[in-house]
């Protein structure tokens, strides 16, 4: 079973805070990026792997999705999802992503944010949300991107002219990593670039984008500390296609 | 025009007394995985971008290629693949890859080993591979990793705890990166992993194959150096078909 650190006080305190969760989608830098990397959703079944708070639901249903089934390992983001959503379109499963079932030809678009650098069996799901999308159906996901998770020592380095640079060691070593954020021994799931395309491309997926998230002009001048994000990207957006 | 580095007696020389220019392809330990992209040869028309001292040209007509173009900036490595080439199936032109002209569905299969990260324009590159082949034609390539290229110091670094990483900065500017390399001044262009992948897709290519290359065990246990290729890849091999 995947490790649940959402349910873990200090982890989802922390998570609580974050801009993504106070603020929902406009929180999160990558939205903008995400956006035009989703079909349009008008009468769409969409299914949400790693649903957090049901903000991504809530939007979908806004833009005229059929329905969304949020699925979550967490009870306590689960609960806040459910007391969070009126729409009876939206319904909520709690289930793990390495056992989850899902099934056949039922969906338009799977989504997922974030979570599937968690999910260990990466080939097993990639399968079942294969099988699980209508012909046509579109699979778009964000992942934190293996330069960010490669390293042991992942952080910024000083460097002997005064810089800084990001470490990248390990690369091809795919595996657990584990970090401490927010709460200690965070166990996260290293694969390749390479890996996470041809694992989709070997379910059948055709590759529409790949998108090593950084900001816009725009979205430096309003936040300067996304200037991180020029340096190494911590996020892959990937869109593909059944 | 493109920088033509490999006609400076300096590059030339030091070129020349690699493995992969001694040996030829099996002097280049990602020979093997390359192998593992391309399709069957016999009967096939075959460009190469590229081309060098020709040993690919040779080996694709020993495979049984119809014709091999072979294309080459470098009048000293052209004069040297002539030299060494008797088979009347393979040709060779002086081009540059910048404004290269290929005729519309003549060719089964563009291959191009480590050049393409040397080409300002790739779009416009691709766009004219993808007219040049044949419906269902392929195009299989490698490039310098851009991991391996994105920092102005690219280059081991030292950790505190006795070990050594790669840096990682400036990874989404793109454009060219200048280093020493058998020469001084050789300019390179960095292009992000998903610029790459999302301009064949642009152009109407099929990513069929990402390979972030890394050793076998068998290559690591026979060439113990290849360990920096775990910790950092410097090569990605592409696979796409029309």
């Amino acid at each position: 079973m995947a490790q649940n650190v959402y349910d873990r006080p200090e982890f989802f305190d922390g998570y609580s805070r974050m801009d993504r969760s106070v603020r929902g989608l406009d929180g999160a830098p990558e939205w903008p990026a995400i956006q035009m990397l989703l079909p349009e959703l008008r009468g769409k079944r969409v299914v949400d792997l790693g649903c957090g708070f049901g903000w991504f639901a809530r939007w979908a249903m806004s833009q005229g999705a059929a329905s969304v089934l949020g699925v979550d390992l967490s009870e306590n983001m689960l609960s806040r999802a459910r007391a969070e959503t009126a729409d009876p379109g939206v319904r909520y499963l709690r289930a793990d992503l390495e056992s989850l079932e899902l099934p056949e030809e039922t969906f338009d678009l799977a989504y997922s944010s974030l979570t599937l650098h968690y999910v260990e069996d990466f080939g097993r799901l990639v399968g079942g949300v294969f099988q699980a999308l209508v012909s046509g159906g579109h699979f778009v996901f964000s992942i934190e991107h293996p330069i960010f998770m490669a390293s042991t020592r992942a952080g910024w380095m000083a460097t002997d002219d005064g810089g800084r640079t990001w470490p990248v060691d390990h690369y091809a070593i795919e595996g657990p990593r584990v970090t401490d954020w927010l709460a200690k021994g965070v166990r996260k799931q290293h694969r390749t670039l390479g890996t996470t395309l041809n694992t989709l491309i070997d379910a059948g997926f055709a590759i529409r984008r790949v998108v090593e998230w950084s900001p816009t002009p725009g979205q430096l001048a309003a936040q300067p500390s996304l200037a991180d994000e020029l340096d190494r990207p911590m996020m892959a957006l990937v869109a593909a296609q059944k």
